[in-house]
Order: C-alpha cells, then sequence, then structure tokens
C-alpha cells in the first residue's frame, strides 16, 4: 500500500479534506492562503497555521534562532500576500527531551525578533516533548472580506509583477547542503537569504490598501509553482518576459556552471510576492511600492490561454510545475 | 546545562515568555485556557492551540482515529472551560512517511469526527513529514469578554463544583499502560473513558449563559493540578467535602488494592469542568444542567485561606499540586 511519500502532500490534504464537512459560505476557500471565520458585516478573523520541522525546514548552518524566526516569518508572508496584518500568533512547540535551556532561550529569542520585526505579539502557545523540532504558528489578524486579495481573482490583460529578484535562496541552499564554497561576496548573501528571510509584508499591505491587485500569492513554494498556483486559481495562464534574476545568483551560476534561471524558477523558501495588477492602477501600484524604499517589478501579462509560458531569446518555453513537495523529499 | 525533562514544561514556557514582548491590554491573561485578540466593542476571537504528539498522548491501544478526535476534544474542552463556543479548526499535521494512506484516512476520519461532535469546520491546515505523529489544532471561536469565564475570578464563598465523577481515565490508563486485565465490565467503561473522552461543551456554555461562574478551568492535567491552578490564579483556597469517584474507578481500586482517591486526584485527560459558582445561582446553574442531561456536583467551597484541602474521614488533609508535566514523564 502507499505510503505517504508515494503520495504527496496535495494528496494526502485531500483524502483528508474528503473525509470532512466543509464549512457554508466560507469567506475564503480552502485551497487559498490563510482561512477566515466571518466575525460580522464585511469583517473577518484571518487564521493561517505553518508548520517548522527540524528535519525538512532547517538547512545546515541555520541555528535555532533563525529557525524560530523563520517560523514566524513563514506565515507572515501568507498574510503579505493576502493584504492582512497579523496582529498575533500562538506558537506550538515540539521539543527534543535532551534541548539544553540554551537551545529553549535561543528559540525563545527567534520567536521574539520575527515577532517584533512584524508587529505581531504572541498571545499564547503549547509545548510538548517530541522527537524532531517543531515549530509551529498559528497567526490571526482581521480583514475586509471584500479587500483580501485571492488566489483566483486574476484577469487576461492584468500585469504580472514580483517584489524582488529571484535565485539567492535556491543557491544558499546549494551552498549549504553541497557544502559548496564560492567567495565571501557571494556566499554571505546568499546564505543571508536562507537564514534570514523577510516577508514582503509592508509591500503587500501598501498593494492592498491600493485595490490594486486581482491575484496574489507568496513565491516560498518556488516562482514556478505559485505561478501554477495563481493560474489554476485564477483559470488564467501567463506570458512572463522576464525573471528577474538576483546579481548574486546570476553570479553564482555563472560561477558553478548553473542555470541561473533554473534557480530562480524552482527554488523555493523565497518569500517574495507573486501578484496580478489591475493594469488601470499599475503606476499607482509601482509608486507606492517605491515610496516605502520597495519595487515592483513587472514580469509578464495575464493570458486567456491557461499555460505558464516564458518568452526568452525570441523562442516561447512552457514553465513546468515543479517545486518543493513535503513527504516526497524532493523537488517535485 | 540542564534540558528540558530537568525544566519543565512551566519552567520552558518562562524563559519563552520572559524574551517576548507582551500584549498590551490582553484580553485575557497569557496562563489561562484560551488567548484572545479584540475584534470590536466587548468582543473578542478566542483561539487555542493544542498539540497531540504520539509518543506522549497516545497510550497503547488507542487507534490513529482515536488520537485525532482526541486532538479535537483537547482544545474543544478548554473552550468548554471558558464558556466559549469554538467555531472553526485548523489543523496541523506531522506524519511520519511511512504512513499509509489508510492511516491517513483514520487521521481525516477521527478530525471529521471530533470536529461533527461540537460542531466545528475545519477551514484550514498544514502538513507534514516529521519523526512523530504530530496533530496540532488551532481552534477558533468569538467571545464577549464581559462572559468569558477566566480562571481568576473566585471568591471565598462560592461553591466548587465538577460536572461528573472522576478516576475512569487514570484506571483506564493503568489497564492500557500496565496491562491489567479488569473483568470486563469495567474493562470496557474505563479504556473507553481514554480512548474517546468528550468535552463538556454544552455544559460550558449552559453555565456561562447564565452568568453562574466565576471561575473555571478543566481537569485534563488531573482534578488536584486543576484546584492548584484555579486556586493560584484566584489567589483563594479550596475546601473540598467530597471527591465524586465514578463506581468503576471505585471497583476497579477495590480489584487492585489502589487508592479511589488518588486514581480520582492524580489523574489526568479527564475532560471534566472545575468552576467556582456563584452561591446565589446555585439551584439555576444545577438545574440548568439537569435540563440538558447533564449534572453538576458541589464538591465543596472556596475559602479565604490559599490552601487546597480535603475534608475525609473527618480530617483535613492538603491535596499535593500534582499531575502530568510534560518533559518529565511523570505525574508531577
Amino acid at each position: 500500500m502507499r505510503t505517504i511519500r508515494d503520495l504527496g502532500e496535495r494528496k494526502v490534504i485531500e483524502i483528508i479534506l474528503g473525509l470532512l464537512d466543509s464549512m457554508p459560505d466560507m469567506p475564503i476557500p480552502f485551497w487559498d492562503d490563510v482561512s477566515a471565520v466571518p466575525i460580522g458585516g464585511d469583517m473577518v478573523a484571518v487564521v493561517k497555521v505553518d508548520m517548522l520541522v527540524g528535519k525538512t525546514d532547517v538547512p545546515p548552518g541555520m541555528s535555532l534562532r533563525q529557525a524560530a524566526r523563520k517560523a514566524i516569518v513563514m506565515g507572515v508572508s501568507d498574510f503579505a500576500a493576502k493584504g492582512v496584518k497579523p496582529l498575533a500568533a500562538l506558537v506550538s512547540l515540539g521539543l527534543p527531551g535532551d534541548f539544553r535551556e540554551e537551545d529553549v532561550r535561543e528559540i525563545g529569542l527567534g520567536i521574539g525578533e520575527g515577532a517584533r520585526e512584524y508587529g505581531i505579539y504572541i498571545i499564547g502557545g503549547d509545548t510538548n516533548e517530541s522527537s524532531d523540532l517543531i515549530i509551529d504558528c498559528a497567526l490571526i489578524g482581521l480583514g475586509d472580506m471584500r479587500r483580501i486579495v485571492r488566489r483566483s481573482g486574476a484577469r487576461p490583460g492584468d500585469i504580472l509583477a514580483v517584489t524582488g529578484h529571484f535565485g539567492k535562496t535556491s543557491s544558499g541552499l546549494k551552498i549549504l547542503l553541497e557544502g559548496l564554497s564560492p567567495p565571501e561576496h557571494l556566499r554571505k548573501p546568499l546564505i543571508e537569504s536562507v537564514l534570514t528571510p523577510k516577508a514582503r509584508l509592508r509591500e503587500g499591505l501598501a498593494l492592498a490598501d491600493l485595490g490594486a491587485l486581482t491575484s496574489s500569492i507568496d513565491s516560498s513554494d518556488g516562482l514556478a509553482w505559485s505561478l501554477h498556483e495563481l493560474s489554476e486559481a485564477s483559470k488564467v495562464g501567463f506570458l512572463i518576459e522576464r525573471v528577474p534574476v538576483a546579481p548574486e545568483a546570476e553570479e553564482f551560476a555563472r560561477e558553478y556552471n548553473l542555470d541561473p534561471l533554473d534557480l530562480s524558477l524552482y527554488g523555493g523558501e523565497e518569500y517574495e510576492l507573486v501578484v496580478t495588477v489591475k493594469p488601470e492602477l499599475w503606476d499607482k501600484a509601482r509608486d507606492a511600492l517605491r515610496e516605502i524604499g520597495a519595487e515592483l517589478i513587472e514580469i509578464g501579462k495575464v493570458t486567456e490561454e491557461g499555460k505558464v509560458r516564458l518568452k526568452a531569446n525570441g523562442e516561447l518555453r512552457v514553465i513546468e510545475r515543479r517545486g518543493w513537495e513535503h513527504f516526497r523529499g524532493t523537488r517535485r
């Protein structure tokens, strides 16, 4: 009989979901990035859980403090994509029995750091003993139903954009996992992108405030994967004209004879936002991010035809649906 | 250096809490059973996370389906104690890689069962691979600040009461853990109390509706432990005149030469409510529970002196603060 490794994460979720009653008039569909509970009028309480597991989510070289901070960032990034400010978090911990007092302090410091960075208060939690390190963050915020950005609103003609450059985290992960030793001016920023990821919360809130977005997701499972998710949820396709590759990733790719585009498309743990923007609000959206010292980079257009394609060197190539999937332990 | 096993759960939480900023004007204090976020007026979103770990929370003989159902019940019981109806849940799963499709189905069935029993919808979650089985439930509901029953409101003169009889789960756990073989008419109900625990949600909601309670907690860490928690939070003591021992536990104790009082006081995983009731509303509260086919059993009085004492056979004995503490792996 098949194990969960054979099934893959999505199939496991589908099996469980098939055995549950679904909530009538769910404000946000199950497969979107956050969940919501109506609290009166158009307002909803927005909730999200995100579990960090030591052996799959913490690469070699990442400290406990960094891992705990990352556990917060992971969930904040989903709130950022939906344009909702997280207000508070509850943290469930599973700690190995031989963890020392100092390890606990490191975890506390990391949680505190992540929370402070994004203006969140930790208001509760649960603590247990487990074999792996487990840090499961439940985030909660309040949102207006009419303004929360779904995965499903992209329309042909909308502008496809991202909040930053890609390829750093997959390069950094290669360094950490394969023990590569690029020159220090590359090693440092590439590793840093993995060890202290940043969620694009200010960016996501500013874009939602403008009402500029028709759909949005973060790129935590890789840019290609996120594009496919948006494409499926919105029933549209994308024609990508440019993938913004981080200069450090370009140089790293040259150094190790890798494809910079592959590093950028099929990475993951990269917390940029991938959004579709109403064309008439494009200038306003780009300027709004400039004003807060951030950037909104046009990478293509939403198309009627439901494929995710990349125009490069005058040729059209289809971008595969690949990324990281739990259980399979591989880039899918 | 001390490990978390030496430190114990409470100390671990204290270390982490000391490194976090606390939320100003927190609607419900950190050490209470649930957390809350203001959503306007006197209303709050009530949230609770409760993590079930296979190796510490699932005794031999408990099926995956029962374990998953229990993961829901654990959190519902805390909502019951606070008089708040949980509306929805998010479930984070950590599943061992060799789990089979059938195991996943069992977990889905158990989650669905627990959710249906208490009128909760599962609106999201996260799925990961881990060494242990981990089922972490985040529950959310809405409550009126003025009506949520804290741990801290008991006043001298209030009536101390519980919603059921004690000793069954600790007897059942002894059977499962030590492989005892009592007669079937005992074995069945005692084991059942462990494998399919019930949260006293209707009871908690009815009592809160009446405004009858001054403080409340569930008995999931054992009756003695819960009494000490209420006593500390409310800065009062208790004089207990009667511990209602379940007849099955009485008989089991006789059979194995155990102290039925010990089984009842220092058990755990027993989801009764332990409440203090305004004397002037006692009759109403008892009748309200009778009407829904439940019972409210007076067990003693709230006292000024901050001790938890039991009057038995004309003698006063102090009830120790003992119960189950994670990490230490023992009844504390």
